[in-house]
């Protein structure tokens, strides 16, 4: 099974590009500046208050956005080799345009409270739900390789049979050495390929 | 979460029709008549040991099949409003020529053992894997709208949140009067919706 982060890896930092189209510049703050989840999306929840965002405004911005170049075929590839689920810390207000456009890979993220058209607060489905997947994957019998960009991603990394970092900040690649890095979707490939021969069977969706 | 069986839910009995493609009648059987899948397995592996037939003859019938039709227009509605997992028996060297033409959904299922291009023995991923896959969503916080043809799908659809049977033989429905029937897909699009407005917050792959 082959486990995916989405922002960063796939489509690109949704809290970035929201923070471009506004111009409110402390949301270009994310998971790589700041490793507390929660500690981020209060400030981001103050910041669309404060500045009187609605949730529909915010979809606006993100159904302009497209999957990073190449992403479509890398969940393409992934799809004919192994079964494949996207972890993400997202939530499905902003992740389902993307999952539309990269061809509905199963998705597992959180959702956002929303009253009045207003982001009132977040529901995270669960603590660490990424790790806590490839738990239960696991325990389905599955050997997962997981990949993902950022300091919200090891735990997964760590859990899984082989982990995977793309195109991470120089302080990740730095506090997790154990963890081979890919720059692009090629080098993703040949990550993905090299930790396949290692596990046996993980190919074809077979583990 | 949307769970769905497979074979007589999506795509043809593969088994059925092997045996008209071989004129084995005796490979016609199915989970539908043995409720005991090992001993169905058993005879199956049986009769093609028996008569000869290689994995690669196997797979080229099954590569003439295509999903039932409506099949995929019933993956695609379900999928921009649920996160969707297939939950079969079958087993990966023949479910993915099918998960190809239905747009790779995630699959999860078991795998043959081959030697020199014969089945020479099955391997279940684990007992009562659709069930044991339910229950493992539940622990990641989700709810579940499963759907399943036959027997073997009556554990799935009674740990699930909410359980539809699909075409069932009628001794299935007899033996499960709990579980709504859908006999097209049209009614099955029913099911859910009716299911999801009892289940809160399932729908858009949110609950």
């Amino acid at each position: 099974m082959a486990c995916l982060d989405l922002e960063g890896v796939l489509i690109p930092e949704v809290w970035i590009a929201v923070a471009e189209a506004t111009g409110i510049e402390q949301l270009r703050r994310t998971t790589r500046d700041e490793p507390d989840y929660d500690a981020l999306m209060r400030s981001r929840l103050e910041l669309l208050h404060r500045h009187g965002l609605t949730l529909t405004e915010i979809q606006r911005v993100i159904g302009a956005l497209e999957p990073m170049p190449g992403a479509s075929a890398m969940v393409g590839w992934l799809r004919e080799r192994y079964q494949v689920v996207i972890l993400s810390d997202t939530f499905y207000e902003f992740g389902m345009p993307f999952m539309a456009k990269l061809g509905y890979p199963t998705l597992l993220c959180h959702r956002l409270v929303v009253r009045d058209d207003r982001i009132v607060d977040y529901a995270l489905r669960m603590p660490d739900q990424k790790r806590e997947s490839v738990r239960r994957f696991h325990q389905l019998r599955y050997q997962v390789i997981a990949t993902g960009d950022s300091y919200n991603d090891t735990a997964m990394l760590g859990e899984a049979d082989a982990g995977i970092l793309f195109r991470p900040p120089a302080k990740v690649i730095a506090e997790f050495p154990q963890f081979p890095v890919a720059l692009d979707y090629d080098g993703l490939r040949e990550q993905f390929e090299r930790a396949s021969e290692r596990l046996d069977g993980v190919k074809d969706g077979v583990s």
